[in-house]
């Protein structure tokens, strides 16, 4: 292998693709980044067997064909190289890689190619189910429900993200840790009669794929079959393993009526229970929620003092709310993601569910966005 | 205790106090911040019985005096309010402080200020020893020397940095951690015939008091009475306790001639250094050096692989250096705080004493900043 290379260009590709590169693992060949050069391009791939990525880089002189799998580390010695030039390539038996820059000389030794864990080819995925969405679209559509997803390592079905069209293409987004649901609804407007598709993504997949996406408009290509994704955007291809889908129905949690409905300003509620998790305490994180006419009361406290804050609402419809403890973090997570100056919100009496609800039309999209969380239920005096 | 304040300029001196708050502490008083309002000034104190911090904030207005320790977590509340303009105010009890902002309201349970540890009043301290600085000479003179200090608990007294001041006042700080010495001398050029004195100061009260002193010329008025420092910079009062000096002799370390004396491109070595430094691995971070007529060539090598890089010397005194083994970290840490674009190296063979040297003329002051390192002496087969 020989070629000629920007570092910059090298290293915006690398620093995607070591995120994926595995710190700990009995397995020594994925601690690598497989380095391959053929065909006018130069690609990294890392793979830490539940999700690999690779980079493929075109702008790269190739004087001679290769692969070789180097350290991880690659991607700090390309960072640190004194010139924006560099020279690439292995010695007689294609392991040992030189890297040249200025007047710095790297040797790295590299591991056989062979056994590094490969992602499914482009010809046999072009064939699978196949779903398209602007990047910035995808990206809006996730991050408005993967908070909402499990942490927890003994539930796994709920640490991942469901992925729902329908035969309208119509797409939902839902995430929950069974405390709290996030649900995304996306209503294109487009009558094609699709396949129906569901998937459940590993949220921490999708975390490294909203990572690959920008803000752009630019077309992500999303393939999946039985258990396996590839999402493929501009020089990157992610290649992710599905969950088995058993996520249970959650169409009813939303209750189809309510006792209380307001609408509050978006970012003075987000301020209010930041200043209101100053006091939120213990694992639940507790906060007292009240309202009265048009008036909104947190209150939080703890052994160290108590808060207390009214807001105003810009609308209430229905009966008043005597009082409703919520994890303050539950609440307030939302707001962090919508982009809307107000939100909606509907109260279900003290131990009903309260849910967050948000409306968006853009050229012929719809969005439907709502969370729901329920309250915390103990017996008040012991606190 | 009652009193109206600005959020902002309570903040900026509650951020310089709150650090000084012990995290964990027996003692639950000290874990809080004794607030004081008295003769048009309030005052925020920090004690953790090693550093004390006091700000003084004169732009508050006063409507009640009083006194109260209040939870660290202040600085948090101070921080979310949502207005600009504050009022705080006691219970009749004088223990309950409320804090009203915009809607929001605070209560904050405070404890009796009796047993909050004092730091001994001016009128002490102005008549013991005393030094003067432009705060930028002051934090100039201590971070070319605090970064040498041990980090090692086990050798208290090298957790220390030495301040000297002969008779005419010519100034000298010295750190180290036995593997290495910084040394920086200013030659005040003022014949006042002072009294000769010493101290040493711990360098985590030095960090602390870095951050207190800015880079204006603002005077900084230093207090010293035997095992006591007073800090006093515009509205910040620090004290600190002064570790037992008994500091070794270090001025015999630097030898009077060497064998070879280079001088090299600051930024240049550094940046050479941080790239060996991603192959010096171990507890020694072990990298090579030679030089061979005027080019300097640094080599380091690990399990992955191995880096060499030829540095150009700007001059070159006395004999080639076959190889000296040096801690990376060690070398190149001099290299971030001197100012200088070229520094003069002096080595004294491979298993000799490696010397940085720069020097400064500024106005009537004469900057002499010297750093001993010494080489690694172990058997190359080792390695």
């Amino acid at each position: 292998m020989h070629f000629l290379a920007q570092q910059s260009f090298l290293l915006e590709n690398l620093n995607i693709v070591e995120r994926v590169v595995p710190v700990r693992s009995p397995l020594q060949i994925i601690k690598g980044i497989l380095v391959e050069a053929k065909d006018n391009t130069l690609s990294f791939t890392a793979n830490n067997l539940e999700i690999a990525v690779k980079a493929e880089c075109r702008d790269v002189e190739i004087l001679e064909e290769g692969v070789v799998v180097l350290p991880g580390k690659l991607v700090d010695i390309v960072r640190q190289l004194p010139s924006e030039k560099l020279e690439i390539k292995t010695d007689e038996e294609g392991l040992r890689m030189e890297i040249f820059s200025g007047q710095t000389k790297f040797f790295l030794y590299g591991m056989n190619a062979d056994e590094f864990p490969v992602i499914s080819a482009e010809e046999e995925w072009k064939n699978w189910g196949k779903l398209v969405f602007a990047s910035v679209d995808l990206k809006n559509i996730i991050k408005k429900v993967i908070f909402a997803a499990s942490q927890d390592e003994s539930k796994p079905l709920f640490r991942g993200v469901l992925i729902e069209v329908d035969s309208e293409e119509n797409i939902t987004c839902m995430a929950s840790d069974t405390y709290r649901l996030a649900h995304n609804n996306i209503l294109t407007g487009k009558k094609h009669n699709v396949q129906p598709l569901r998937m459940l993504i590993p949220s921490k997949s999708l975390f490294e794929i909203m990572r690959i996406l920008d803000d752009s408009r630019e077309k992500v290509e999303l393939y999946y079959l039985d258990h396996e994704l590839i999402i493929k955007y501009r020089q990157f291809i992610f290649s992710g393993r599905l969950l088995e889908d058993k996520y249970p129905n959650f169409t009813d949690a939303f209750p189809a009526e309510s006792s209380t409905k307001i609408v509050v300003n978006t970012g003075l509620l987000e301020k209010t229970l930041g200043r209101a998790a100053l006091f939120a305490q213990g694992p639940n994180q507790m906060i007292s929620l009240s309202i009265q006419d048009k008036t909104m009361q947190i209150r939080s406290g703890s052994e160290i003092g108590r808060m207390s804050e009214d807001l105003s609402l810009l609308k209430k419809e229905g009966s008043d709310l005597e009082e409703i403890l919520l994890n303050c973090r539950y609440f307030s997570d939302p707001l962090r993601v919508v982009d809307e100056e107000y939100v909606e919100i509907e109260f279900n009496g003290p131990f009903g569910p309260c849910i967050f609800y948000c409306h968006r039309k853009q050229d012929d999209l719809q969005e439907i966005y709502r969370y729901l969380v329920l309250p915390i239920k103990i017996d008040k005096k012991e606190n």
